[in-house]
Order: structure tokens, then sequence, then C-alpha cells
């Protein structure tokens, strides 16, 4: 781990920053040299392969930038867990890129490694290596790359969609589109009495027992990441991605990698509780809202996935509700129907990050 | 590899990027999965253990960006290689996240990946995930990380430095930090006088056969990762690093890290032609330029390893030239003496990024 040297020299050293902050969130795993080396060395557990995926996200798009650091952390970590997941695989250790603007504190430092080390604990990954940096914009940057393992030839693909597959996804969908679209108009809304309103609504919605914050922004800024689901559908799902787009668009990417087409019923996607109690009280809110959401929005992070119908019944739902939402067809493109049987065109395709 | 939805909607869809762009630096490694699943899964060969390291670079820190787009792309991955020559290994494949301007052009895109393709191709190694996004910013950062695979247990590392080893280090010292200096001042010296005598300067260096280009700002450019000496050193050396950050500061860490002591002789330190050529026709040269420039310029990134002389005829020093400059002993710090004994205290000891 490498930190740049005109960052922050003015209050401390990049030695005191790495071993104070960042070195102790190796322990536990060897192969990372206490970051003291120019590389990690470790292997693979006998008999099993690597998952390694990389995904990078920037204040201003992939988040607002007043989260607190340990929430920015804990995202950031977590979307690449998600993507572990989406293969079945069981993670490692971890890879961090921080790129920061030069007045970033180091109160900043401590609570962003503080995320990490609340993450990693409760996904029993490590930090192995990295790189810390200032950039001369007033942006951070994080880009992270993590790293799993399956048994050989175990990992789930988006390309093994068969005809005739059940079409599932675990949780509910739409929840973080619409925790954004909270989180954003509580931070800007065009009037005062928008303000007032939206406010009270998102004060309602964080009362609500047994919660005590407000799910749909949680589902925003702390996605989960479904890794024992995953691991638990080695074998199962014959296809297997995470919706980090949207719905339809995702479904896509496995559609088209296996060459496959799908049918989705609308009246069988799984909206949570807190997505429907939304009214018009808010400004943006219209009857769609949520189903626009739960097909086209983004951030949700559940597993979208495909099984014969011989093996539904083991798919893991002891882990977390998945809900059947159409069937894989042979045709080439994705269809929505309403309950009545009719194609149902939506708005938009994917979620568009701001 | 996921593209962000705002980037670039107006001239060319995200999977057309990674289909035009991408896709086809993957060709010949499997485990890519073409670019098209949630990560890339692979097993490093029968024996090996792995070795990772995640460096990334931002634009005014790292790079001018000035840079044409194939030399940034042939930077970014270089520094990365050499952190695995560092340690000995063989380049496997390699992660990229690229953090780009809204307005960036597809040309500039085009470019970047054939400076990958060109780099790739020049040390046998593959494109094999990442993620590529906006930013809100004017900059662009790109983070990679590189993977590379060494028999197990054979990785050097920075810790093995014996009493009584001696100290070499690859190529010469300094030509990158007299680069950079060159190039920054082409780009915008104090006054025309001074644009005029470094020009000329430039352009009678550039002319020197049997380059075609200036061998101090190419060696800043386009540092050569040691990857076959990396390789070579394996059983041989007892500690090694890259001197990305001057060789004074880097031999540093191997002394901390082995918790011995080193001699450096400043008359053994190897110095370029190119270097010695410097004059003060440069108004920023003064009679030590070089020899400072050798002992805490960064970005040279040879290697800096120690040897007990009882191995010193393994080196294989007909890959690259490799110089005995000093030798590991049983203090606590760095001294570097002159021709006559006298300990020299150098002005600075580490290289500044700009």
């Amino acid at each position: 781990m490498v930190f740049c040297k005109n960052y922050m020299q003015s209050f401390m050293g990049e030695f005191d920053i790495i071993k104070t902050y960042f070195s102790p969130l190796t322990i536990g795993f060897a192969g990372s040299l206490s970051l003291s080396d120019d590389a990690a060395v470790f292997a693979p557990p006998p008999k099993h392969e690597l998952v390694i995926t990389k995904d990078a996200i920037c204040e201003g798009v992939h988040f607002i930038g007043s989260e607190s650091a340990d929430l920015i952390a804990g995202k950031a970590l977590r979307v690449n867990l998600s993507d572990l997941a989406a293969m079945g695989a069981t993670p490692t250790c971890y890879f961090l890129a921080l790129m920061l603007p030069k007045n970033t504190s180091e109160e900043w430092i401590a609570k962003f490694a503080n995320g990490l080390r609340e993450t990693q604990n409760e996904f029993k990954i490590h930090l192995a290596g990295g790189d810390t940096t200032a950039t001369i914009t007033d942006k951070i940057s994080i880009s992270i790359t993590a790293i799993g393992s399956v048994p050989i030839g175990c990992a789930l693909q988006r390309n093994g969609a068969k005809i005739g597959d059940d079409i599932y996804v675990s949780g509910t969908l739409g929840d973080a589109a619409l925790g954004l679209k909270l989180l954003s108009s509580l931070r800007g809304a065009e009037s005062d009495e928008a303000i007032h309103t939206e406010k009270e609504n998102w004060i309602a919605l964080s009362a609500t027992p047994p919660r005590n914050d407000n799910h749909l922004i949680s589902r925003y800024l702390t996605p989960q990441p479904r890794l024992a689901l995953g691991q638990g559908l080695r074998g199962i799902a014959n296809s297997c991605m995470d919706i980090s787009d949207g719905l339809l668009q995702d479904l896509g990417h496995i559609c088209t990698a296996s060459n496959v087409g799908a049918e989705i019923y609308a009246t069988q996607i799984p909206i949570s509780e807190d997505a429907k109690k939304l009214d018009t009280s808010l400004l943006w809110y219209d009857k769609n809202c949520a189903f626009e959401a739960a097909i086209s929005g983004g951030d949700d992070y559940e597993l979208l996935f495909t099984v014969p119908s011989e093996k539904a019944h083991l798919i893991p739902k002891h882990i977390i509700n998945c809900t059947k939402i159409g069937k894989i067809i042979a045709c080439n493109e994705v269809q929505l129907f309403d309950k009545n049987g009719g194609v149902i065109t939506p708005s938009k395709k994917g979620f568009l990050h701001f």
C-alpha cells in the first residue's frame, strides 16, 4: 500500500496513516503482508478457483458525498461483495484504492476506516492491499477489488438460463431507488413546503417500528450483498446476477448471454410495505412510483436468478424470501405482463444514477 | 464490467463501448468471461500462489493529463506490473477502473484502449474485468489491479535483507525525475528565454542517436517494469522492492522491514549518460541535479534488492545491468558516503510528485 507523499503531509505522515487506520484492517489475513510490501501474496483454498470483481464509486455519481464516511466505505465494499454473491462466491479479501481531495480530514479517514472494519467484520473479509492517494479535485473516488473463491466449476454465471426456467428475485425491488429519491428530495426540494412535507413523511417512515431509521434510505445507503443466498444457489440456479441497474435491464443481460427471452408478471414483482406506504404527499410521487422503481430502479443489489422447476424446492428461501416473477421463454426479448395478460411498456428500462 | 449509464449516452451506449474497446482486450484469457459477467473466474497455476497489487494514478498528481491517452494507459499498467516484478511474479491479468470526465471523447477512449493493448502484448497479460464510470470532475483517475503468480513460497519480499548482503539496483536512477522536470519546464517555464533554452536542450537530447525520442522523458512516461529480472532473482535476492519513491526512502523501507541498516556509496550509484549530459543551460539545473534525482527521484521503477555475496554471480545481469551500490549493516539507518568516506546529508529524502 502506497500513500502519495504530497497527501496530508501537514498533520500526519503517509505511513502513520497506513499504520493507524489501514494496517489494522488486515489483521487475520496473512497474505496482506501487513500492507508493508509491494503486493499481497496468497493462494485460494484447494480445489477452488478465484472470483474477482472491481467496481468504482464516485462522489456525485454513485454516492451523494454528504453521507457519513462510514456509510460510504460500507457501500463501496458492499457493491463489490454483491458481485461475489452473484457468482456464488465466498469472499476472501479486498483491495482498496482511495482517491481523496487534499483537504480531507483525518476524522473522515478514521470514520471511513471504521466503516470498512464494520463491514468486513459482518462479511468475514479482510483488507489485503491497495493505494491511497490525493486528487487535485474536490471529489472522492473509491475503487475496490473484491476477491472470493468457489469450488472449481461452480461459479454462477449469466449465460446458463434455459427455456422453461422459472425466474426468481430475492427480497423486494425498488426500495433503493425510492430511498435515493427520498434522500435527494430531503436535501434540496424545490420549495420550503416540499421540504416540509417530505421531511414529515420521512420522519413518519423513520418512526415505523421496529426500524429506527428509514428502511428505503437504508436500502440505498447500505445494500445487503446476498452472499449466503448466492452460495446456496450453487448447483441449483442455471443463471444468476445481482440487480444493480434495474430488473428489466439486468434480466436483459441474462437473456442476451443465454440466448433466450423472458416473460415477467407485473403482479408478482415483490414490493416492500415501505415502498407501498409512499403517497402523494411527496411531490415527486405518482401512483406508478413504487412499481416503476421495482422494474427499473438501480442499487437494490438483490439476486436475479433462474431455476429449473424441478429444483424449485432446493432454493434456500430460509436465508431470504425469493419470489418467482416469470419464466424463461424462447424469444429474444423481455416482456412484462399485467394481471390481465396485457403487455406493459415501461417508461424507462434502467435506472439513471442521479 | 459495468459502465455507468449517465456516461456518454449521447453518442455511444455503455455496452457498445465495452464491446468495441474493452472486450477485445480479454481475448486469450478465458477467466475474464469476456467481461459479460459480474466477476472474473480463474485459478492460479498448480503449486503457485497469487501476487496481487493495486495502484491508482490521478491526473495532476501522477500524470500531467496532456500526455496522449495511450501513454497514460501504458503508465497505469506499467506501475502495477512493476509491483509484480518487485515480488518476482509472472503477470497473469489485470482489472481496470477508469473514472472519466463526462466530456471524454470516444477518440480518447480508443487511444487509451490501444495503449492498454500495446502494453499487455508486451508483457503477455490480459484484461480480466473492471469498471468504467463517469466522474463529475474534469480529471481522470485510473485504478488498476494487477495479478501475477509465483511458485508457493518464492515471492520476493522486503523483510529478508540480512547483515552483510550487498545492495544492488537495476538500470540507472534519477532519469524519470529529470524527465518529469524537463517535461514540466517545457510546458510552462517562467520566461520565454527559459522555454527557448530548454526546448533547444530537449531537441538536442532528442536528436541523440540511437534514440528517436528523449530518453529521460520516456523514462518518466513509459517506465519499464523489470519483470524478467524479478523472476530471475527468486531464490537469489534476500529482499527486493521497486523504486517508486526514491532510492533512500525505498531502501529505508527494506531496512525497516528487515530490522537492519544500510550504507550506500555515492560514487557507485548508476546515473545515465543522458542525465549526466544535462547542464546549466537549464534554469532549474544545478551541479547536483542528476545525483539528487538519483537518490531521491521517484518513478524510476528500477529494482532495489539485496543479495548475499556468495550468490552475486547468480544475479541475471544479462537481462539488465545491475550495480552494487552498498551493503546491509547492523544499524537502524541508511547512510550515504562520498568518495572520501564522508557522510552526505541529502537535501530531501523522497520525491514529491509535482
